[in-house]
């Protein structure tokens, strides 16, 4: 549908640079969807429109503070600081998940001309680990970071998956807890390509134009990014694949927990499995079908579900391992 | 056609990040079209092609060489400074096409440590202002650049146009006449989005994966762009497409030069039409239908043409100018 | 006097960065020089100065605005641009002066996000020409830069030949006008090094701390820089120095006027005497002492004075020209 | 010593940027002193020379792998991010020491675009922690790094202290280790400014001189740098003013280590005593003289001694934290 979608918008001709039908219409359903008046950048890709949200937000001096394992700090090739400037405080997050009482301990530094100046919190939702942050937890990072002056930016490249799994909605999860900024993620969700920038709070969106195109991140025939986010936000279209994406990993992790020398080690909340299985075995899939290690000393490996995995997807899938790790076992 | 590729490229699942058959088509037509070994990096958009090109000729210090009217001097919010920290030496050129003397003229700051140092030579085939180099041409500011131990980049956004308005080929106009890289333009040639880097020169392109990255232009599901550029180079369809919109800025330009009040002030090599007209004219027609301002002072305005231009377009618009010119004339 | 103030600071110990009773004491200094309420932030060097000023005024996807000629734009390698991120849109100033008629010419850009925004003018006082800004001129450049939205930054590296060339005042030429930041100059004025950076205007400086540090340009024994500053401006021990190096241009103008084969092509405003000689008088001095070429092609020299400068200095340096011409000639 | 090295440079006329005797004859003393033909760049500052010193190393991409503890990491305010544009890894090292397994560790980024790439491993002897790497554990890291074509860096700011302390030299300790560069430190050596970029390994400091140029660090009066350079290499003064400081610190740690409330957290290998206290003793010591908090948690804080601390401040010192130790325990 996201590609009917496309194709409808390329009949006739349109203005370039965002100055289409398309592209006001997908602005008016972000800010339905966020029950606030929302100032929306489309962009290209997940890193660029990170790159953009963050900059809008940061002055000399400032660093923005995440999680050790963000998608910012490790997966960007350090896009973030070559384009801003500014220094990642990176922490300690073994479940993805950054703390209140994380923000609080890097504070000390305000305020002295020697330190990097903490200004923005940057969080994933869902993370990088395949954890959900509560409202409740969003809102105690807020509120936290507002009370010292800094702003909070979430990464939803997989905000869909978050809320398809939380029976939450982007208004409770991220208007109402005080999130100033959201990557809203397009690919992970079913896009060709594009993502877009919300800022919620009002005012902090006053340089994104400029800054857009300085990064790189203007599409010109911005309706073909704009017409797919129409199509994926009409009828909650965007959820049901999330949805889907979510069901999908449940399956798939209950199928391998019962297979010898396979361990499952977190019950997945969104659209990936954790599992651990032996260096041979994950050696054999790895050749066979593409996925990341995870952390390669504990033998962990990361499989993620999308919204277009079948039922026969999956059974192909848990059949490869099977065969995987009964070879490995020999 | 070309989105019919990409409608086909979305049949079933394929690796992200390039690591997909339509991705190695796309790179061996590249290859044979300039009839060398090229590299070649898919990006998003065209600024962001350019700024990934000259990162990855430049060294800290270094400057880039380009005319005064060049796209990145002026078209792009700064973004080949922002993300190079490079600075642009722009030179007058009033028919938009740089000379080798004025290359010559600016060496005189290599090796002081107070000036930036000449570097990189860019240059745009078809220029902003719709005219050509000729194969000489380029190859002479080659010569002049390489003797000096600069590099030269040619901003490639409009180079279908070029090359089908020369009776050339790339391999002529940029291979044999000693480019070194190219903006190699889709968007601007009929593509939804979509822009190749093309390395000409073997070990310019070691980082070249690294930089696009990191300046966020790495698309993930790359093969909807490189399926684009495979629908578009076969048959010559690209060369085609460019014809046509070059045909149709030759019709544009006889038809309105007959008009009172209308003076084509070049004729159009590409598919560029530049017009004088009054003032109020040129304020009614944009009321109408959009196009740039190109010098106010002289109430000259450029008038684009495109792949989809038809014949019924041109003359409705040829119609509009009618009504402007002789209601202004009243 | 300003090493003996330095020798004076060296006794006893001092706390760093700047809290120390020299630094105070400048600073105090300075709020009386320019009758304001000043923020000061002493630097190590003029590139830096600059640097620091104009950052504190930017925001992404602005541009400075600035005389082609100026030292920002060609004698600083690059630094600007690479730490600010920002472009330099330089204007064409046959004298080194900017009109307030070439500001308004490049607001057009202002909002339209395919340009960089003007954001700051940077003039210099006393210019890289020789040149002198009137304070009425200068004030007719703070009213339009004022009145689009534009701050005004001052590259004042010989801000004091101006002060004393002109029987002005800092608060009269600088404050009343309306400048928003001065770089001030200590180098050329007699001190070993170390550059003030003097915001004017209220809140600018907010962020100075940090964008010092970043740039590399916090003196961490910061009382030897500030000590001679506190010494530069007592008793008018700058104007004193200025006025000498002013004075001694004049007489170096006027003894080499009288002689064949030497054009004096202006009448010294500041401590530069720009002449024109035959190339291979030119060589034969700049063998024997160095001064830089101004204009090749014009055989166009420049020749410094300075706070150093002696009546024999001058009488040697005559010398040197008479027996260069004389020889050239035969 | 150094100070009259300074007066006597001011003697005469000179030329600027570097072409002076001072600046010639500290060049061929560094020679001497790393018994190698050394590149050096003199520059302002300790953060100025660090950044110039790792841009020169760096390509686009490209990451500096160094100790959490850093200098460049945590006090020079995101300077080395801000201008090379790299990410810091930044690696946890309890002592300040890294170990080369750790550079191992990260090595698994090489060639994924995703990441950035480990290029050079920044060390710093002495550490911020007052420990000292040995000859081997330098040529350890040095022979990792090499072998996976990373660069090796010492932030030196402190080497005297290092060479001194452990009866090692500059070529033994950095040149025949294998280090490819050195940030040598003067201010912290008894300089009033001034520290030396050294390039150990022939060819990487092609393009130091636009660099340095580039990032604010070039002194145009140069000779007043070289010439503390000079009287600071001559006659190891260098090396006995460090190794008084060292000898200072002993003395400290020995007499506070006898009273009550004082723990001597480790035994001082340089010029820094780390000792833990009750909160309100370093609260009333840090009233009446300036030191930094080490580790809040632990109530632990640093003390450094300097090239120019007597018997009688150590004394005067002691008797402070007696009292307040006495005063806080009543």
């Amino acid at each position: 549908m996201v590609l009917e979608a496309l194709v409808a918008a390329n009949e006739g001709s349109a203005l370039a640079y965002g100055a289409d039908p398309w592209t006001e219409a997908a602005t008016v359903s972000f800010c339905e969807l966020f029950d606030a008046p929302v100032d929306v950048a489309f962009c290209w890709g997940g890193t660029g429109a990170n790159v953009v949200a963050l900059q809008c937000l940061l002055r000399p001096g400032d660093a923005i503070v995440c999680p050790a394992g963000a998608h910012i700090n490790v997966d960007e090739c350090g896009a973030p600081e070559r384009f801003t400037g500014a220094k990642l405080l990176d922490l300690p997050c073994p479940d993805g998940r950054l703390a209140p009482e994380q923000i609080t301990d890097v504070l000390g530094a305000l305020g002295d001309e020697h330190h990097v100046q903490p200004a923005v919190v940057s969080i994933t939702q869902s993370t990088e680990y395949g954890t959900l942050y509560t409202e409740d937890q969003i809102g105690a990072i807020c509120q936290t970071a507002h009370a010292a002056g800094l702003l909070v930016h979430v990464d939803g490249a997989r905000i869909a998956n978050a809320v398809a799994a939380s029976q939450s909605s982007p208004a409770a999860m991220l208007t109402r807890t005080g999130v100033d900024v959201v990557s809203f993620g397009g690919t992970k969700n079913g896009m060709m390509y594009g993502e877009a920038v919300c800022f919620l709070t009002p005012g902090l969106a006053d340089r994104v134009r400029f800054v857009r195109k300085m990064a790189g991140q203007l599409p010109s025939k911005m309706r073909y990014v704009s017409a797919q986010f129409d199509a994926l936000l009409s009828d909650d279209l965007w959820l049901s694949l999330a949805g889907s994406a979510n069901r999908s990993a449940k399956v798939l992790a209950d199928r391998v927990r019962a297979l010898p020398g396979v361990t499952v080690t977190q019950d997945p909340e969104v659209n990936a499995v954790f599992v651990t299985l032996e260096r041979s075995a994950i050696a054999m899939l790895q050749d066979w079908s593409f996925f990341w290690d995870w952390d390669t000393a504990r033998n962990e490996v990361r499989w993620m579900t999308s919204w277009a995995t079948t039922e026969a997807d999956i059974a192909d899938f848990v059949a490869g391992v099977e065969a995987a790790v009964s070879s490995s076992r020999r």
